[in-house]
């Protein structure tokens, strides 16, 4: 790399998304275009920051990479530079590793850092900016949940894929004359449930915020037998939970030579089902499937223009600030303002408004009013 | 259809949309859920009205329609109610219909009428509103350059279409070391060009609110082969035009046995940079591929949003008003103020300016400020 | 329906497959313009025949369903003639009602009766065609597995579904240097695990024909990482199992309030695989997802071969026979011969030969020739 | 590169096509696993060999490119050996570069050349065996009209594009009550035009095998309209033409500061049917379209399978072969008989057959043997 060169820092934190590598060449060649900047990138995360491993990145680096799906940098779902898990003996211990990364960043001449990750990206990212490491975050989730944004890149992507496949589900469920429940991901907010639900045509919706009864959800299906419709699609996000009741996590049960695992909660909702009112009932879990592919139009435009904002704020020390969707807009907000905090559905939210007016059941017996549903 | 009840119509005009059907499901389970009215669907947009020809549509006409391209009730481009075309002898007359068509209404006993449509659309049901039959509009245009919203449904689907379509182009055009040029819909603004353009990694892009410079476009074609880049990817609208010339309208030389036409703009562009530069240039016209298909999630919730809003509009008797998206928000405008109007693409648009950053070519030469190239 | 008019019959019986609408299209358009033949389409398989529930198929009742995934005249998994389920008491019994299918075929003046299905299907068929009653088979399975023709429509469709699936787990398997598994259907042949691997880059393949050792899995795995590829996606077959071990089948464990599932083979291979050499290891089960959607072109055209061909063969009276093809041609092969018997793949199969050239691993140990590990 | 390691060259010649890639990946990996041979790839088809350009290609090389359009060796459509174009002065003259070719393929060492192509790359390759150098040919072309072989590779990509693009158009076509003509590749033979139109559910399907009457056309798209039907769809291979004319080619008419062209062979129908029966008729051309994208899963299992086989033949030293598709299987033919033939449908294949008995029109008159029809 060339001395006196102004240089940025770059890394891809957290479960993957569609885009990561949209927003990449976007910093790359606005760093380039409009500042002549260099652009360092960390492999896995935070993790390559801590490591000190890294690449340049330059035009040629990231050519043809927009239309590709995962990052080119990697990325890490555990490496917080406050708790770095180390092996001592047989068991981690976690370390705090951000004089590391402050070392390393200003040992390559670095004057800001964009870390585009989710909550914990952005949590690690607020802390390292009070130590003294300017840190711009990009906010990216496909569960559309961070706060500070209207919109994070990559839930678009994840939408529509999950909307081709329960497309799909609706021609089999018909044929079959069966309840088929398609889980999408989304453990804390309902976007992806939700969307997808209003866009794929299901008929029962349920979400974390909304506890649902399963003797509406059964009312539901019965109501459309006697109309003729003899399927029904329920779309479940994987954080549903029935009232008075917890989320149930799929695990496995340790030990256990024959991996057994206990059931999420679309199964569970199967076997209700299954056992009230006799019907045969499948269930569809999309899981990694979400995270994966080529972003669509909108999150190809959305990252990009991410991407070529954060630079703007980094070459002006805007820094300690997370790029924000607001409205048609961008604009920014304070991380410390963001993190730790999740943006979920409100009873009032025009897509459930939408969804009520349309005839779906959000899990919840007709007339009850929502506000009085809602989960904490 | 039942006595005594409440009951709206509806109709879908101008050019094919993916979501149109979307809209219309929406608005018959609105109208059934909410309201209990019923809904009344003419055929062919306005020609419907005009003519009487109708169809109920209750809940069991919409099931399936929502991820279905197209609209149920058909289209057309031609009825206006104030300059209907009539056949006399030889020739086309056009005659005012707006009597019939407020007949046609009152003889239904309808409350309201719910159009959706584009420019067109909206101007006529302006009209027919100050004539005294009250209209809602629902905004729907590929094109994206209606006034008064940010954004209309069908707009997604097809950026998404023409994206996919420069992703097929991208890999032959790097094979072969060509110049592929991929001229998508939009003569008036530059929406989708702009928009696939940026999503689709497109290095030029010609739309017609910034009238080209054939020199600036040879120049970065050359610049790009100079760094190793054996091909460029050049996206048009079909309403680009250099700099002091006209948008040239591909046309049939009437009266010709070989059906001669005159080529349109990317014809002309691709003829002048083999000329100029001498690389193989090869012309794709996506055209009407981007009005078809089943609609994108993104517009499926939209359309469905559009719907609902609509029919709330007009049980509210807030008639003479066009449903419009403001940030993530539905609103509504006057139909006098939106008729009429095209919605452009401004120099300083976020899009634009992430272009720049980025490095695409506008047709402009490079440092030249945009503000000073707007088309009038 | 017209009388003195010929009349064949027409069901759709098993799971659900990509392709049976262009089945009935053809059928109904054949019937009518090659030979002036009604045609009688019976609801959810055998069981329409059996209860006598039925629909004429006229042009345009099969106007516009090329495209679609499932069956207009839906299916069922359960209703044998031979053995039909009967609710007496608390309990089922399962009763003959072959007289009864004999009867109805009668009384509706048919002549022939075309029976879309699987192996369950042409079993019933060749039984009824012992008994009188003239069938013609067209073999349907996602599974590729049925003995007597060389491809069955739906298998393309569902290759192009898990491979497209792949693609997209593999961007999120490199991002994040994990083990992905994806399962696909397929409990007796591995057609549609080794058809998607090949297609998709799987690293790993595991079908039933070749019962696995998970230290050659590990090995693999370890072996990818030494040339730093620091992820690898594995392809499961729902039928692969270990050698000298058993199938895993997905079970209920029946009177629990949890839904606790015992997990099926992949997450079998994923603990064993986290264990012996911790690297994390991700699984995705692709299931009813391959059944639906609209089918492949490939698909389309085949669909559309076998309805014309089975009109043709039940016209000219050559029952008991079905469909089959041979190569590029189709030709027909008794329902006597194929029933009851499943086409797996073998050691030999050009599949097979070429995975191993590219170097694929079937679960077995470099150099042991797998005609030594086949599974019986 | 490795000394006294056996080696064998590998070019991609003609047209894009999808499935290049994955060809040269199963080469790479066949070579490497089976024969511990080397690799080396030659720039852009011909010309590769002729300049002396190439690279090595290693398992890296090719990781990640099966699901690829494109080929990364880049292609030529002009590099013929025999006929080099060479500029002299202003004027290109046509050399003989194959003492060149000779040359540089034994300085390399290489023991056989891997030639993947259309017509004129196997015509060249047949020449050069004849000259002493030895080449193993891979089919390729998405025209699917090589002699030889059943089928080409990339060939079900391109059907596959086409018919989602027909279905595209179908729904707009519907809407707007027209009549749309979509145009795809087949100068000389009219696979994919007769392929898609079956597959995409085209009213009339014009190919240049069988030479069409427009009164025919005309008398479809009237008799559907009179069934109520009210729009068409005609697939046109770009090749057809009317009885008793000739194949109209688009062109540019040089010397025109307009750029006029010479509409093709869908502009003239399209003039025709709006002056013959004023139907509003609308003309989509797709082009490049079909050549791009990422093959499908049949595609990618095909081009593996001849990638492996050509490797298996030129390892064994047989050489001045192509290899073929027969059935189910793969053989090969010699060179020089499939060289400068072409596949062309005949009256009695069976998608002529399907097409005839479920009321397609093929441009001819209703009761009119197509066997009288062929062109020739």
């Amino acid at each position: 790399m060339a001395k006196n060169k102004r240089r940025i820092g770059l890394l891809t934190g957290g479960g993957d998304c569609p885009g990561l590598n949209a927003v990449i060449r976007a910093v790359a060649k606005t760093a380039k275009n409009d500042y002549d900047m260099e652009v360092v990138g960390f492999y896995d995360g935070y993790e390559g920051l801590i490591l000190n491993r890294y690449t340049s990145l330059n035009d040629s680096d990231v050519s043809g990479i927009l239309t590709r799906g995962g990052t080119i940098l990697g990325t890490s779902n555990r490496a917080d530079p406050f708790k770095y898990p180390v092996l001592q003996g047989d068991e981690y211990v976690y370390l705090d590793r951000t004089s590391q990364c402050l070392l390393n960043f200003e040992s390559l001449g670095l004057s800001a850092l964009i870390a585009i990750g989710g909550d914990g990206t952005m949590a690690a990212s607020a802390g390292l900016q009070e130590k003294g490491l300017p840190v711009v975050g990009v906010p990216k989730t496909i569960d559309n949940d961070l706060a500070g944004t209207d919109v994070t890149f990559g839930f678009d992507s994840a939408l529509q894929t999950a909307t081709e496949a329960i497309d799909k589900i609706h021609t089999t469920a018909q044929s079959h004359h069966r309840v088929m429940i398609v889980e999408v991901m989304g453990r804390y907010a309902g976007w992806l449930a939700l969307g997808s639900g209003l866009a794929g045509g299901g008929d029962i919706i349920l979400i974390p915020e909304f506890p649902y009864e399963i003797d509406a959800i059964c009312d539901q299906v019965k109501l459309r037998n006697s109309l003729g419709k003899t399927f029904s699609i329920i779309v479940v996000g994987e954080g549903a939970k029935p009232k008075g009741g917890e989320m149930v996590v799929r695990r496995r049960i340790e030990n256990s030579p024959d991996a057994i695992r206990l059931g999420g909660i679309s199964y569970q909702v199967a076997a209700q089902i299954e056992g009230l009112i006799n019907i045969e009932t499948r269930v569809t879990i999309l899981g990694h499937l979400l995270r994966g592919g080529s972003p669509t139009a909108y999150d190809r435009i959305l990252a990009t223009r991410l991407g070529v904002e954060a630079v703007h704020l980094a070459a002006g020390g805007e820094t300690g600030r997370m790029v924000a969707v607001k409205g048609n807009d961008l604009s920014s907000v304070p991380l410390s303002e963001v993190a730790g905090k999740t943006r979920r559905i409100t009873a009032g939210h025009p897509w459930v408004k939408a969804a009520e007016s349309i005839g779906l059941c959000l899990g919840l017996p007709t007339g009850v009013p929502l506000e009085k549903s809602l989960s904490t």
